[in-house]
């Protein structure tokens, strides 16, 4: 790849990226079954035969689509965790833990809900890439939370009570999916909070 | 309703069951999609037409094996908690928490997934039936925890802490989906159950 992209490749790239925007909205707005490479184009206002450039199939696109909003949910928390301030012992547990929450509690994660639907359906061709990126990103969310409350991951307890935050977000996510329970996330995580603050070991 | 069904209302009652019991069947296995009167008929041995005589349309047959699903979870549960050794500060801790985690991670949540995802969809109609069915669910653990554990309600970093059970056991069955994550709920149940044995006050 050339440091500077042309013209052309930057369209491209472009395109790509609306395409797959276009697709995380439609499967959030209407699950897997409404999501086609031509409902796509149509809503990214892109041709048919420029979306079938870029995605040759439906699964391709999913495929795609799923990666990406992965990415960009890891690169967002990641963003925002690296903008909170550092302390003594590492940043607010309380500002981790509600970012932590949130992510799994975004508009987009009723997109995550269907692909996850399908997922556990009988086509499990999905599902591999589903659980491999699901796994992924909740590693990244434990690496951040381990790093930004400087937790002594040597301490079994630590780890456990790292991990359980991620099941505790996914059960609060999957709550906010069907009924908006923002009162009862921030009450939760007040109480989370005041539990892994007063449960973990950490460094120096 | 006489208080001696009729054979013939006994027969029928059969039929509706094994039809409920199928349509369960296929919901977990092919989700909302592959779910239709006729492959649920099939799936219970039972001619079309007397399933459309019990479920006139899809509609009624999914929402029936819903509201079944819910109410068979919550007997289960009932059944299971009363069979729990009474203790002098109710029932240990950790089998009531074990039992409530399992409700949510059963094989047929992966059913309750795929509706939760279709509810999510564009058809809303399903929607309020899942959110009042989930959210008298949830209030039935809520109280069963609270009974079994002899919870002091007044308290309310108590009412918190069970309520936290219930995001927490939602989140590992969401996890359980996907993956086979025995090994996971085993250890968060524990390091759960030592944070609310420590964190609720007891009645008495």
């Amino acid at each position: 790849m050339s440091p500077t992209p042309t013209p052309q490749q930057q369209r491209s790239r472009e395109t790509r990226r609306s395409l797959l925007d276009a697709a995380l909205t439609i499967l959030t707005r209407e699950g897997l079954r409404g999501t086609s490479v031509s409902a796509v184009a149509a809503e990214a206002g892109v041709s048919r035969g420029a979306a079938q450039h870029h995605f040759p199939t439906r699964d391709a696109l999913i495929e795609a689509t799923v990666t990406q909003f992965y990415a960009d949910l890891t690169q967002q928390l990641r963003t925002a965790v690296a903008q909170l301030p550092p302390g003594p012992g590492g940043a607010p547990v309380s500002d981790v833990v509600t970012l932590v929450v949130e992510s799994f509690s975004s508009g987009s994660f009723r997109a995550a809900l269907h692909v996850w639907s399908a997922a556990a359906g009988p086509e499990g061709e999905l599902r591999d890439l589903i659980v491999a990126a699901d796994t992924r990103f909740a590693r990244e969310v434990y690496q951040l939370l381990a790093i930004t409350l400087d937790a002594d991951l040597t301490d079994r307890h630590t780890r456990r009570l790292l991990r359980t935050t991620i099941d505790l977000a996914r059960g609060l996510g999957l709550g906010a999916v069907l009924v908006d329970n923002t009162e009862h996330r921030v009450t939760t995580t007040a109480t989370w909070t005041a539990i892994l603050d007063a449960g973990i070991t950490r460094n120096g």
